[in-house]
């Protein structure tokens, strides 16, 4: 017996051809107060979690295994980020070893009432994916193609 | 007199073709414990609150003002979400009136370890855009090419 | 063996009379600068996040089951609501399908440090009672006198 | 001119009887992980930590001043609170000396699946209300009637 | 096989003198934005939850064992503080019963760019230690020279 | 007039020896479900986050001028550290160039029912000071003695 108080209506229809990921992950985020220092800039640990949780989403997405960040590269940060931006992450797996990733972690901070946009800083995070037992298990190779996006 | 402790290497060489604001807003998030109700599902207010973060930021993005929500249609939460897994929203202006933009956000639900993935809800709300003195302000017209994409 | 460190004071004697739950599910909360955007004002995913969890309340307390928010009537923000105000929600069932419950959850912006109050925004939520297999499962249907507190 | 993609319905009638604020302050909060230790119960300083918004939040809507709490007397935690509980606060000035209120905050603990609720714990809390110069000023005292309420 | 793109440093080498734990649990903090109310001051109950945090780290390392806040006794707050100041804590058990632990907290105000420090408030937690079917088991008792220090 | 509902107790007697600060900059934290991803072990983000802020603390001690993370040294992440841990942090400025503090932060993995405890892992943080006009500014030098340290 159907209950008459839930809405019958249809499923707004999709259109057909959006086909959401790409290979990249992206993350974007307003920068509220909640997220900033007593400067009202992004706090640096804030950028590098929002980096390696993005980095976290493109190996999954990569492997369909479990992952752990195992090594990240030296990395500057140029640009404080004020609050009252957007920053948008980019992350892409730009290179495979046998059970390891390397994602490319780009972090950019866009004004909110301008079109400027700018490259804050870069992160280069290498993860490896686990079995169930917790051991490194292979990766598929990076195709060249796949590289040179 | 420069600094001998601070690194001095160049900037990393960004991919030049690399665009990354096409129009469209995107979120992607691991579901993990701390956003789950004691199902292990993702709380239906957290939905809601993306939801509506990744609006405002499409909206700002549009017309690069101030924007405010003012409407929210009605919506349907087909599917839980269970922790563990990834949402990624999608979020386009698809309409504008005089001083308002609409914009659909929707938001896709994708297993961590299988290729599964499905549209877990949409949304649709509409922003109002205001200039300085909080009185609403005329947004740009949305190009049928751009509504069409 | 007693432990002479515990304290051994007898519990505070109860207002007998105090029945703390009476159909109605309240929660007030002050809006500090971790709830805003950079406006001042409370980000519009947190109200909604906090209708969510209202409806949420109300709706398990009516049924005692599990439930999971289906649907949510469109709905409209009137009024910013600024840092340094309170936000009362008032959340009450207020129709029942079969195997459904229809929240209505009022939230109510006051001032701070003036006896001015308003109405900011309504929503009416949808509920569906599941039982442990997942399955829609009956609930109680509302009584007329309760429907017309 | 009017917008003509902005909707025009009237506000949803409100019941004119409602008056939702009764000189008691109401949260209710439903446990979930985020907010539990790892044994899955609330945490001591989570609970605190609502209470002490509870009774700021009642003192202020007593004076309508800037309070401050003062004083906390002991207090005693006598049940554990498991993930998937509701907690109501329920918060009254109890006492007013001439510059400060003393706020009784309850705290329940509420099965969600059966009617079981019992009062896990109860703190007192001293809050001095302050002018613009952060000097302590005199409050309303509280009529008898308020009181035996 | 090892995996090339993984780096094979060693480890840092550590002074082999640094002992971390000494006894007392330490916590600092810098109180940011997402911390305070609405005057800009760190909010009384996140004060709380940090000592009750710290207390019951301080009572786990004694003891070893799963540990529960039972009481807390009265306190004042003496001195508000601003954001943009750092907070330390530093918790020590400083009494045993056969199966409590007495855990005095103290919360320190530093100033981000001065010298100035002050004790902002100091609490007094007790803990009980349970066992694994949640019934309290003796704890070791505190050493002279220990509660001394 | 001294209100009368207030109370006069002296504030207890401080330990007079007692001098929180020496150095070293500590955080302890217990890890719970909030800050875990779905394998129950510490987010790798949250780990960063807990070191920039150390690395943060010590260097505005160090310096007591407005100081902003410049650059991170390669880190690796060695023990993955699950729910129900204690990490604790110490951070250390252990070289100085002229506007520019190097902090090293250790964060130590401790069992919350053993002795067991372990470095899990180690950064290195630049940060540099900056004026009221944000230009960098001269910091002490490093005295060889708290180096060795």
């Amino acid at each position: 017996m159907p209950d008459a108080a839930l809405p019958t209506s249809a499923p707004p229809a999709l259109t057909p051809h959006l086909r959401p990921f790409t290979g990249e992950t992206r993350v974007t985020h307003a920068v509220f107060p909640g997220h900033t220092n007593h400067h009202g800039t992004l706090f640096g640990g804030e950028a590098l979690s929002l980096m390696d949780s993005a980095a976290f989403i493109a190996a999954t997405r990569y492997c369909r295994r479990k992952v752990v960040t195992r090594h990240l590269d030296a990395m500057e940060f140029r640009h404080p980020i004020p609050q009252g931006s957007l920053v948008e992450l980019v992350a892409r797996v730009v290179r495979t070893g046998r059970t390891s990733m390397t994602v490319l972690v780009e972090l950019f901070r866009e004004a909110l009432y301008t079109d400027e946009r700018e490259l804050a800083c870069t992160g280069t995070f290498t993860l490896v994916a686990l079995d169930d037992q917790g051991q490194p298990v292979a990766v598929p190779a990076l195709e060249p193609r796949a590289a040179g996006r």
